[in-house]
Protein backbone atom coordinates (compact mmCIF):
# COMPACT_ATOMS: atom_id res chain seq x y z
CA UNK A 1 0.00 0.00 0.00
CA UNK A 2 1.25 3.38 -0.80
CA UNK A 3 2.31 6.08 1.68
CA UNK A 4 -0.42 8.28 2.84
CA UNK A 5 0.59 11.65 2.82
CA UNK A 6 -1.08 14.73 4.65
CA UNK A 7 -3.33 16.34 2.89
CA UNK A 8 -1.47 18.94 1.54
CA UNK A 9 0.99 17.02 -0.60
CA UNK A 10 -1.60 15.16 -2.16
CA UNK A 11 -0.44 14.91 -5.54
CA UNK A 12 -3.00 12.87 -8.72
CA UNK A 13 -0.21 10.84 -9.00
CA UNK A 14 -0.93 9.13 -5.99
CA UNK A 15 -4.75 9.30 -6.88
CA UNK A 16 -4.29 7.12 -10.08
CA UNK A 17 -2.11 4.79 -8.05
CA UNK A 18 -4.45 4.12 -5.60
CA UNK A 19 -7.25 4.02 -8.16
CA UNK A 20 -5.58 1.33 -9.96
CA UNK A 21 -4.53 -1.09 -7.05
CA UNK A 22 -8.00 -0.66 -5.63
CA UNK A 23 -8.97 -1.67 -9.15
CA UNK A 24 -6.68 -4.53 -9.64
CA UNK A 25 -7.32 -5.82 -6.18
CA UNK A 26 -11.22 -6.16 -6.76
CA UNK A 27 -10.60 -7.04 -10.22
CA UNK A 28 -12.85 -3.96 -11.41
CA UNK A 29 -10.35 -3.45 -14.42
CA UNK A 30 -12.62 -4.85 -16.75
CA UNK A 31 -15.35 -2.09 -15.45
CA UNK A 32 -13.17 1.01 -16.27
CA UNK A 33 -13.25 1.45 -19.91
CA UNK A 34 -13.32 5.68 -20.72
CA UNK A 35 -17.57 5.71 -20.99
CA UNK A 36 -18.39 3.85 -18.26
CA UNK A 37 -15.97 5.77 -15.95
CA UNK A 38 -17.23 8.98 -17.67
CA UNK A 39 -21.12 7.86 -16.75
CA UNK A 40 -20.06 6.75 -13.41
CA UNK A 41 -18.16 10.08 -13.18
CA UNK A 42 -21.39 12.09 -14.05
CA UNK A 43 -23.46 10.11 -11.09
CA UNK A 44 -21.06 11.35 -8.79
CA UNK A 45 -21.50 15.36 -10.18
CA UNK A 46 -25.43 13.82 -10.01
CA UNK A 47 -24.76 13.37 -6.65
CA UNK A 48 -23.19 16.53 -5.42
CA UNK A 49 -25.57 18.54 -7.13
CA UNK A 50 -28.29 16.86 -5.26
CA UNK A 51 -26.39 18.63 -1.82
CA UNK A 52 -26.64 21.85 -3.50
CA UNK A 53 -30.09 21.51 -5.34
CA UNK A 54 -32.78 23.02 -2.14
CA UNK A 55 -30.23 25.48 -1.13
CA UNK A 56 -30.40 28.14 -2.67
CA UNK A 57 -27.38 30.65 -3.07
CA UNK A 58 -25.08 29.51 -0.25
CA UNK A 59 -22.21 31.74 0.64
CA UNK A 60 -18.56 30.93 0.58
CA UNK A 61 -16.82 28.59 3.41
CA UNK A 62 -20.53 27.52 3.84
CA UNK A 63 -21.29 28.68 7.36
CA UNK A 64 -24.10 27.73 8.34
CA UNK A 65 -23.56 24.01 7.54
CA UNK A 66 -23.48 21.21 9.66
CA UNK A 67 -20.77 19.44 10.47
CA UNK A 68 -21.89 16.46 8.52
CA UNK A 69 -23.00 17.75 5.51
CA UNK A 70 -19.41 19.19 4.79
CA UNK A 71 -18.00 15.86 5.24
CA UNK A 72 -21.07 14.34 3.31
CA UNK A 73 -19.89 16.97 0.54
CA UNK A 74 -16.33 16.58 1.07
CA UNK A 75 -17.06 12.63 0.11
CA UNK A 76 -19.22 13.23 -2.93
CA UNK A 77 -16.20 15.61 -3.94
CA UNK A 78 -13.72 13.02 -3.60
CA UNK A 79 -16.04 10.38 -6.04
CA UNK A 80 -16.12 12.96 -8.51
CA UNK A 81 -12.42 13.20 -7.98
CA UNK A 82 -11.17 9.64 -8.09
CA UNK A 83 -13.39 8.91 -10.93
CA UNK A 84 -12.23 11.90 -13.20
CA UNK A 85 -8.42 10.44 -11.87
CA UNK A 86 -9.32 7.16 -12.96
CA UNK A 87 -10.88 8.30 -16.84
CA UNK A 88 -8.20 10.31 -17.43
CA UNK A 89 -5.79 6.88 -16.36
CA UNK A 90 -7.48 5.04 -18.88
CA UNK A 91 -7.50 7.68 -21.56
CA UNK A 92 -3.62 7.70 -21.35
CA UNK A 93 -3.94 11.63 -20.33
CA UNK A 94 -1.59 12.89 -17.41
CA UNK A 95 -3.98 14.54 -15.80
CA UNK A 96 -1.80 16.62 -13.27
CA UNK A 97 0.20 17.85 -16.50
CA UNK A 98 -2.76 18.60 -18.46
CA UNK A 99 -4.07 20.67 -15.58
CA UNK A 100 -0.86 22.53 -15.33
CA UNK A 101 -1.06 23.35 -19.02
CA UNK A 102 -4.48 24.13 -18.87
CA UNK A 103 -4.07 27.12 -16.93
CA UNK A 104 -1.28 28.56 -18.66
CA UNK A 105 -3.81 28.72 -21.54
CA UNK A 106 -6.47 30.19 -19.60
CA UNK A 107 -3.68 33.06 -18.63
CA UNK A 108 -2.95 33.57 -22.17
CA UNK A 109 -6.94 33.82 -22.82
CA UNK A 110 -7.72 36.34 -20.36
CA UNK A 111 -5.02 38.43 -20.07
CA UNK A 112 -4.67 40.22 -16.05
CA UNK A 113 -4.80 43.95 -17.41
CA UNK A 114 -8.06 42.93 -20.27
CA UNK A 115 -9.99 41.13 -17.49
CA UNK A 116 -9.34 43.36 -14.35
CA UNK A 117 -10.50 46.61 -15.44
CA UNK A 118 -13.83 44.79 -17.00
CA UNK A 119 -16.93 45.26 -14.23
CA UNK A 120 -19.22 43.48 -16.59
CA UNK A 121 -20.55 40.26 -14.69
CA UNK A 122 -22.11 39.42 -18.20
CA UNK A 123 -19.21 39.90 -20.50
CA UNK A 124 -17.95 36.95 -22.07
CA UNK A 125 -14.71 36.68 -19.79
CA UNK A 126 -16.98 36.18 -16.90
CA UNK A 127 -18.61 33.39 -18.70
CA UNK A 128 -16.08 31.24 -19.00
CA UNK A 129 -14.31 32.51 -16.04
CA UNK A 130 -11.48 29.45 -15.53
CA UNK B 1 4.19 32.79 -9.56
CA UNK B 2 4.12 29.54 -7.85
CA UNK B 3 7.01 27.34 -9.39
CA UNK B 4 5.53 24.39 -11.87
CA UNK B 5 7.11 21.01 -11.23
CA UNK B 6 6.46 17.95 -13.63
CA UNK B 7 3.38 16.36 -13.86
CA UNK B 8 4.31 13.60 -11.53
CA UNK B 9 4.45 15.92 -8.77
CA UNK B 10 1.22 17.88 -8.91
CA UNK B 11 -0.28 18.44 -6.40
CA UNK B 12 -4.00 19.38 -5.61
CA UNK B 13 -2.77 21.69 -3.17
CA UNK B 14 -0.73 23.73 -6.22
CA UNK B 15 -4.01 23.93 -8.42
CA UNK B 16 -5.89 25.08 -5.62
CA UNK B 17 -3.11 27.84 -5.13
CA UNK B 18 -3.41 28.73 -9.06
CA UNK B 19 -6.72 28.89 -8.83
CA UNK B 20 -6.87 31.49 -6.64
CA UNK B 21 -4.02 33.58 -7.46
CA UNK B 22 -5.96 33.65 -10.92
CA UNK B 23 -8.89 34.64 -9.61
CA UNK B 24 -7.57 37.23 -7.45
CA UNK B 25 -5.29 38.67 -10.37
CA UNK B 26 -8.64 39.53 -12.39
CA UNK B 27 -10.66 40.29 -9.81
CA UNK B 28 -13.07 37.19 -10.36
CA UNK B 29 -13.36 36.33 -6.85
CA UNK B 30 -16.81 37.58 -6.61
CA UNK B 31 -18.08 35.18 -9.30
CA UNK B 32 -16.89 31.92 -7.46
CA UNK B 33 -19.44 31.35 -5.04
CA UNK B 34 -19.77 27.90 -4.75
CA UNK B 35 -23.27 26.95 -6.97
CA UNK B 36 -22.08 29.52 -9.72
CA UNK B 37 -18.50 26.98 -9.75
CA UNK B 38 -20.70 23.74 -9.41
CA UNK B 39 -22.74 24.92 -12.39
CA UNK B 40 -19.66 25.80 -14.12
CA UNK B 41 -18.20 22.45 -13.65
CA UNK B 42 -21.37 21.27 -14.56
CA UNK B 43 -20.71 22.76 -18.14
CA UNK B 44 -17.39 21.31 -18.23
CA UNK B 45 -18.55 18.01 -17.83
CA UNK B 46 -21.07 18.09 -20.85
CA UNK B 47 -18.15 19.34 -22.74
CA UNK B 48 -16.14 16.29 -21.86
CA UNK B 49 -19.25 13.66 -22.64
CA UNK B 50 -19.46 15.99 -26.05
CA UNK B 51 -15.70 14.38 -26.76
CA UNK B 52 -17.21 10.48 -25.73
CA UNK B 53 -20.78 10.93 -27.39
CA UNK B 54 -21.05 9.71 -31.06
CA UNK B 55 -18.41 7.36 -30.74
CA UNK B 56 -19.90 4.27 -29.25
CA UNK B 57 -18.07 2.09 -26.91
CA UNK B 58 -14.08 3.29 -27.33
CA UNK B 59 -11.22 1.00 -25.91
CA UNK B 60 -8.92 2.26 -23.33
CA UNK B 61 -5.81 3.68 -24.31
CA UNK B 62 -8.02 5.73 -27.17
CA UNK B 63 -5.84 4.07 -29.67
CA UNK B 64 -7.57 5.01 -33.00
CA UNK B 65 -7.80 8.66 -31.59
CA UNK B 66 -5.63 11.50 -32.92
CA UNK B 67 -3.28 13.51 -31.14
CA UNK B 68 -5.69 16.18 -31.65
CA UNK B 69 -8.45 14.59 -30.00
CA UNK B 70 -6.47 13.73 -27.01
CA UNK B 71 -5.23 17.24 -26.25
CA UNK B 72 -8.37 18.66 -26.70
CA UNK B 73 -9.57 15.72 -24.20
CA UNK B 74 -6.93 16.62 -21.84
CA UNK B 75 -7.87 20.13 -21.88
CA UNK B 76 -11.56 18.93 -21.06
CA UNK B 77 -10.60 16.70 -18.20
CA UNK B 78 -8.62 19.17 -16.90
CA UNK B 79 -11.41 22.11 -17.31
CA UNK B 80 -13.25 19.95 -14.82
CA UNK B 81 -10.45 19.06 -12.23
CA UNK B 82 -9.77 22.64 -12.24
CA UNK B 83 -13.37 24.08 -11.46
CA UNK B 84 -13.48 21.00 -8.95
CA UNK B 85 -10.20 22.42 -7.09
CA UNK B 86 -11.90 26.20 -6.66
CA UNK B 87 -15.59 24.60 -5.72
CA UNK B 88 -13.76 22.20 -2.99
CA UNK B 89 -11.48 25.44 -2.07
CA UNK B 90 -14.57 27.60 -2.23
CA UNK B 91 -16.49 25.11 0.22
CA UNK B 92 -13.22 24.96 2.70
CA UNK B 93 -13.11 21.24 1.76
CA UNK B 94 -9.21 20.08 1.72
CA UNK B 95 -9.96 17.69 -1.05
CA UNK B 96 -6.61 16.09 -1.36
CA UNK B 97 -7.47 15.23 2.41
CA UNK B 98 -10.92 14.13 1.61
CA UNK B 99 -9.98 12.11 -1.56
CA UNK B 100 -7.76 10.18 0.24
CA UNK B 101 -10.31 9.66 3.28
CA UNK B 102 -12.87 8.35 0.39
CA UNK B 103 -10.64 6.10 -1.15
CA UNK B 104 -10.17 4.36 2.92
CA UNK B 105 -14.08 4.02 2.91
CA UNK B 106 -14.44 2.75 -0.16
CA UNK B 107 -11.92 -0.33 1.10
CA UNK B 108 -13.75 -0.74 3.68
CA UNK B 109 -16.71 -0.35 2.23
CA UNK B 110 -15.62 -3.24 -0.94
CA UNK B 111 -13.29 -5.68 1.17
CA UNK B 112 -11.19 -7.58 -1.55
CA UNK B 113 -12.07 -10.83 -0.70
CA UNK B 114 -15.80 -10.27 -1.35
CA UNK B 115 -15.50 -8.66 -4.30
CA UNK B 116 -12.55 -10.39 -6.20
CA UNK B 117 -14.68 -14.16 -6.03
CA UNK B 118 -17.89 -12.31 -7.69
CA UNK B 119 -18.01 -12.78 -11.59
CA UNK B 120 -20.96 -10.44 -11.57
CA UNK B 121 -21.30 -7.08 -13.65
CA UNK B 122 -24.74 -6.46 -12.27
CA UNK B 123 -23.76 -7.13 -8.42
CA UNK B 124 -24.60 -3.95 -5.93
CA UNK B 125 -20.65 -3.89 -5.78
CA UNK B 126 -19.79 -4.04 -9.53
CA UNK B 127 -22.73 -0.92 -9.63
CA UNK B 128 -20.66 1.21 -7.46
CA UNK B 129 -17.12 0.64 -7.68
CA UNK B 130 -14.58 3.12 -6.52
CA UNK C 1 -44.07 15.83 -42.31
CA UNK C 2 -46.22 15.58 -39.30
CA UNK C 3 -48.55 18.59 -38.93
CA UNK C 4 -47.15 20.96 -36.45
CA UNK C 5 -49.77 22.06 -33.79
CA UNK C 6 -49.42 25.33 -31.17
CA UNK C 7 -47.13 25.23 -28.54
CA UNK C 8 -50.02 24.08 -25.91
CA UNK C 9 -51.01 20.68 -27.26
CA UNK C 10 -47.39 19.58 -28.32
CA UNK C 11 -47.46 15.79 -27.30
CA UNK C 12 -44.40 13.64 -26.25
CA UNK C 13 -45.52 11.26 -28.91
CA UNK C 14 -45.06 14.26 -31.53
CA UNK C 15 -41.27 14.88 -30.80
CA UNK C 16 -40.98 11.48 -30.74
CA UNK C 17 -41.84 11.18 -34.39
CA UNK C 18 -40.31 14.24 -35.33
CA UNK C 19 -36.39 12.86 -33.92
CA UNK C 20 -37.20 9.79 -35.76
CA UNK C 21 -38.14 11.10 -38.86
CA UNK C 22 -35.53 14.03 -38.70
CA UNK C 23 -32.98 10.40 -37.83
CA UNK C 24 -33.99 8.56 -40.61
CA UNK C 25 -34.23 11.34 -43.62
CA UNK C 26 -30.44 11.97 -42.40
CA UNK C 27 -29.37 8.35 -41.96
CA UNK C 28 -28.43 8.81 -38.55
CA UNK C 29 -29.85 6.02 -36.57
CA UNK C 30 -26.87 4.18 -36.38
CA UNK C 31 -25.37 6.47 -33.89
CA UNK C 32 -28.57 6.67 -31.55
CA UNK C 33 -27.77 4.11 -29.55
CA UNK C 34 -28.95 4.52 -26.21
CA UNK C 35 -25.35 5.66 -24.19
CA UNK C 36 -24.32 7.89 -27.20
CA UNK C 37 -27.55 9.61 -26.97
CA UNK C 38 -27.39 9.79 -23.38
CA UNK C 39 -23.77 11.27 -23.52
CA UNK C 40 -25.23 13.53 -25.79
CA UNK C 41 -28.23 14.70 -23.30
CA UNK C 42 -25.34 15.24 -20.99
CA UNK C 43 -23.07 17.80 -23.25
CA UNK C 44 -26.90 19.46 -23.52
CA UNK C 45 -27.33 19.79 -20.13
CA UNK C 46 -23.89 21.25 -19.79
CA UNK C 47 -24.76 23.89 -22.19
CA UNK C 48 -28.00 24.92 -20.27
CA UNK C 49 -25.61 25.07 -17.12
CA UNK C 50 -23.54 27.63 -18.68
CA UNK C 51 -26.27 29.93 -19.36
CA UNK C 52 -26.46 30.05 -15.76
CA UNK C 53 -23.27 29.59 -14.39
CA UNK C 54 -22.05 32.82 -13.17
CA UNK C 55 -25.36 34.75 -13.01
CA UNK C 56 -26.23 33.81 -9.28
CA UNK C 57 -29.59 33.00 -8.25
CA UNK C 58 -31.82 34.32 -10.44
CA UNK C 59 -35.50 35.38 -9.66
CA UNK C 60 -38.61 33.16 -11.33
CA UNK C 61 -39.89 34.58 -14.85
CA UNK C 62 -35.94 35.84 -15.36
CA UNK C 63 -37.37 39.38 -15.50
CA UNK C 64 -33.90 40.90 -16.16
CA UNK C 65 -33.07 38.92 -18.75
CA UNK C 66 -32.98 40.00 -22.43
CA UNK C 67 -34.74 38.27 -25.11
CA UNK C 68 -31.95 36.78 -26.66
CA UNK C 69 -31.02 35.03 -23.42
CA UNK C 70 -34.41 33.78 -23.18
CA UNK C 71 -34.57 32.41 -26.95
CA UNK C 72 -31.18 30.85 -26.23
CA UNK C 73 -32.45 29.44 -23.30
CA UNK C 74 -35.48 28.26 -24.84
CA UNK C 75 -33.10 26.14 -27.25
CA UNK C 76 -30.80 24.71 -24.19
CA UNK C 77 -34.23 23.57 -22.67
CA UNK C 78 -35.06 21.80 -25.88
CA UNK C 79 -32.02 20.55 -27.10
CA UNK C 80 -32.22 18.13 -23.89
CA UNK C 81 -36.06 17.47 -24.32
CA UNK C 82 -34.84 16.32 -27.70
CA UNK C 83 -32.16 14.05 -26.20
CA UNK C 84 -34.40 12.91 -23.74
CA UNK C 85 -37.46 12.04 -25.69
CA UNK C 86 -34.97 10.56 -28.25
CA UNK C 87 -33.15 8.56 -25.64
CA UNK C 88 -36.79 7.41 -24.30
CA UNK C 89 -37.47 5.93 -27.22
CA UNK C 90 -34.11 4.44 -28.49
CA UNK C 91 -34.96 2.49 -24.85
CA UNK C 92 -38.49 1.35 -25.76
CA UNK C 93 -39.95 3.82 -23.14
CA UNK C 94 -42.74 5.04 -23.27
CA UNK C 95 -42.58 8.37 -21.85
CA UNK C 96 -45.39 10.45 -21.28
CA UNK C 97 -46.77 7.33 -19.78
CA UNK C 98 -43.84 6.51 -17.55
CA UNK C 99 -44.05 10.49 -16.77
CA UNK C 100 -47.65 10.50 -15.76
CA UNK C 101 -46.93 7.25 -13.78
CA UNK C 102 -44.24 9.22 -11.88
CA UNK C 103 -46.08 12.02 -10.96
CA UNK C 104 -48.58 9.46 -9.29
CA UNK C 105 -46.02 7.46 -7.47
CA UNK C 106 -43.90 11.16 -6.26
CA UNK C 107 -47.91 11.99 -4.86
CA UNK C 108 -48.23 8.84 -3.13
CA UNK C 109 -44.44 9.21 -1.38
CA UNK C 110 -45.10 12.46 -0.77
CA UNK C 111 -48.69 13.12 0.76
CA UNK C 112 -50.22 16.33 0.72
CA UNK C 113 -51.30 16.44 4.80
CA UNK C 114 -47.96 15.79 5.45
CA UNK C 115 -45.66 17.80 3.80
CA UNK C 116 -47.74 21.09 3.87
CA UNK C 117 -47.39 21.56 7.51
CA UNK C 118 -43.58 21.35 7.15
CA UNK C 119 -41.40 24.37 7.18
CA UNK C 120 -38.07 23.30 7.25
CA UNK C 121 -35.95 23.93 4.24
CA UNK C 122 -33.86 20.99 4.81
CA UNK C 123 -36.32 17.71 5.62
CA UNK C 124 -36.06 14.84 3.47
CA UNK C 125 -39.11 15.94 1.40
CA UNK C 126 -37.70 18.74 0.55
CA UNK C 127 -34.83 17.71 -0.23
CA UNK C 128 -36.20 15.48 -3.03
CA UNK C 129 -39.64 17.83 -3.96
CA UNK C 130 -40.64 16.68 -7.49
CA UNK D 1 -56.94 17.36 -10.50
CA UNK D 2 -56.18 17.53 -14.34
CA UNK D 3 -57.74 14.08 -16.72
CA UNK D 4 -55.17 11.65 -17.25
CA UNK D 5 -54.99 10.43 -20.81
CA UNK D 6 -53.31 7.60 -22.52
CA UNK D 7 -49.16 7.71 -22.74
CA UNK D 8 -49.44 8.58 -26.55
CA UNK D 9 -51.54 11.97 -26.22
CA UNK D 10 -49.46 13.20 -23.14
CA UNK D 11 -49.01 16.97 -24.05
CA UNK D 12 -45.70 19.28 -22.34
CA UNK D 13 -48.67 21.66 -20.88
CA UNK D 14 -50.52 18.52 -18.98
CA UNK D 15 -47.15 17.55 -17.45
CA UNK D 16 -46.53 21.52 -16.71
CA UNK D 17 -49.86 21.56 -14.88
CA UNK D 18 -49.16 18.73 -12.78
CA UNK D 19 -46.08 20.07 -11.69
CA UNK D 20 -47.65 23.19 -10.77
CA UNK D 21 -50.83 21.83 -8.82
CA UNK D 22 -48.06 19.11 -7.32
CA UNK D 23 -45.82 22.21 -5.73
CA UNK D 24 -48.92 24.54 -5.11
CA UNK D 25 -50.73 21.76 -3.02
CA UNK D 26 -47.30 20.72 -1.22
CA UNK D 27 -46.38 24.70 -0.18
CA UNK D 28 -43.21 23.84 -2.26
CA UNK D 29 -43.14 27.01 -4.74
CA UNK D 30 -40.36 28.78 -2.68
CA UNK D 31 -38.11 25.94 -3.41
CA UNK D 32 -38.32 25.82 -7.12
CA UNK D 33 -36.24 29.10 -7.93
CA UNK D 34 -35.09 28.22 -11.52
CA UNK D 35 -31.23 27.27 -10.11
CA UNK D 36 -32.69 24.86 -7.67
CA UNK D 37 -34.34 23.15 -10.45
CA UNK D 38 -31.74 23.28 -12.41
CA UNK D 39 -29.75 21.26 -10.74
CA UNK D 40 -32.41 18.84 -9.15
CA UNK D 41 -32.37 17.81 -12.56
CA UNK D 42 -28.51 17.26 -12.99
CA UNK D 43 -29.32 15.11 -9.60
CA UNK D 44 -31.54 12.83 -11.76
CA UNK D 45 -29.40 12.97 -14.88
CA UNK D 46 -26.67 11.29 -12.08
CA UNK D 47 -29.17 8.82 -11.48
CA UNK D 48 -30.03 7.72 -14.76
CA UNK D 49 -26.52 7.84 -15.80
CA UNK D 50 -26.14 5.22 -12.80
CA UNK D 51 -27.98 3.26 -14.79
CA UNK D 52 -26.39 2.89 -17.39
CA UNK D 53 -22.58 3.07 -16.09
CA UNK D 54 -21.33 -0.08 -15.66
CA UNK D 55 -23.13 -1.95 -18.55
CA UNK D 56 -20.43 -1.15 -21.80
CA UNK D 57 -22.44 -0.58 -24.88
CA UNK D 58 -26.26 -1.31 -24.51
CA UNK D 59 -28.14 -2.16 -28.21
CA UNK D 60 -31.43 0.14 -29.13
CA UNK D 61 -34.41 -1.72 -27.49
CA UNK D 62 -32.37 -3.21 -24.32
CA UNK D 63 -33.57 -6.76 -24.91
CA UNK D 64 -31.24 -7.86 -22.32
CA UNK D 65 -32.68 -6.19 -19.31
CA UNK D 66 -35.08 -7.13 -16.64
CA UNK D 67 -38.79 -5.52 -16.55
CA UNK D 68 -37.59 -3.96 -13.16
CA UNK D 69 -34.83 -2.56 -14.51
CA UNK D 70 -36.67 -1.43 -17.31
CA UNK D 71 -39.49 0.29 -14.81
CA UNK D 72 -36.48 2.08 -12.69
CA UNK D 73 -34.90 3.38 -16.00
CA UNK D 74 -38.73 5.08 -17.00
CA UNK D 75 -38.79 6.51 -13.50
CA UNK D 76 -35.41 8.33 -13.98
CA UNK D 77 -36.07 9.65 -17.61
CA UNK D 78 -39.57 10.59 -15.70
CA UNK D 79 -37.75 12.72 -12.80
CA UNK D 80 -35.64 14.25 -16.04
CA UNK D 81 -38.32 15.14 -17.74
CA UNK D 82 -40.59 16.33 -14.89
CA UNK D 83 -37.85 18.54 -13.56
CA UNK D 84 -37.14 20.24 -17.36
CA UNK D 85 -40.53 20.99 -17.61
CA UNK D 86 -40.72 22.53 -13.71
CA UNK D 87 -37.78 24.77 -14.80
CA UNK D 88 -39.10 25.87 -18.19
CA UNK D 89 -42.35 26.71 -16.80
CA UNK D 90 -40.01 28.78 -14.00
CA UNK D 91 -38.48 30.55 -16.69
CA UNK D 92 -41.25 31.32 -18.76
CA UNK D 93 -40.17 29.56 -21.49
CA UNK D 94 -43.43 27.26 -23.46
CA UNK D 95 -40.67 24.40 -24.04
CA UNK D 96 -43.44 22.54 -26.36
CA UNK D 97 -43.23 25.35 -28.88
CA UNK D 98 -39.38 25.64 -28.47
CA UNK D 99 -39.26 22.35 -28.76
CA UNK D 100 -41.12 22.36 -32.03
CA UNK D 101 -38.94 25.50 -33.06
CA UNK D 102 -36.01 23.74 -32.34
CA UNK D 103 -36.47 20.87 -34.73
CA UNK D 104 -36.89 23.39 -37.68
CA UNK D 105 -33.69 24.55 -36.55
CA UNK D 106 -31.86 22.19 -36.72
CA UNK D 107 -33.70 20.78 -39.91
CA UNK D 108 -32.14 24.13 -41.65
CA UNK D 109 -29.12 23.70 -39.80
CA UNK D 110 -28.35 19.89 -41.32
CA UNK D 111 -30.28 19.88 -44.80
CA UNK D 112 -30.92 16.69 -46.21
CA UNK D 113 -28.97 16.47 -49.39
CA UNK D 114 -25.77 16.92 -47.20
CA UNK D 115 -25.59 14.45 -44.51
CA UNK D 116 -27.13 11.22 -45.92
CA UNK D 117 -24.54 11.42 -48.48
CA UNK D 118 -21.76 11.72 -45.33
CA UNK D 119 -20.85 8.04 -44.26
CA UNK D 120 -17.75 9.99 -41.83
CA UNK D 121 -18.77 8.90 -38.35
CA UNK D 122 -16.69 12.19 -37.07
CA UNK D 123 -17.75 14.76 -39.40
CA UNK D 124 -19.17 17.79 -37.96
CA UNK D 125 -22.70 16.83 -38.66
CA UNK D 126 -22.38 13.37 -36.88
CA UNK D 127 -20.71 15.38 -34.05
CA UNK D 128 -24.16 17.85 -33.32
CA UNK D 129 -26.90 15.49 -34.60
CA UNK D 130 -30.38 16.61 -33.48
Amino acid sequence: MTRVPDGESVTLDLLKKKMDEFAKERNWERFHSPRNLLLAMVGEVGELSEIFQWKGEVPKGLPDWKEEEIVHLGEELSDVLLYLVRLSDMCGVDLGKAALRKVELNAIKYPVALTKTSSDKNNNAAHDCV
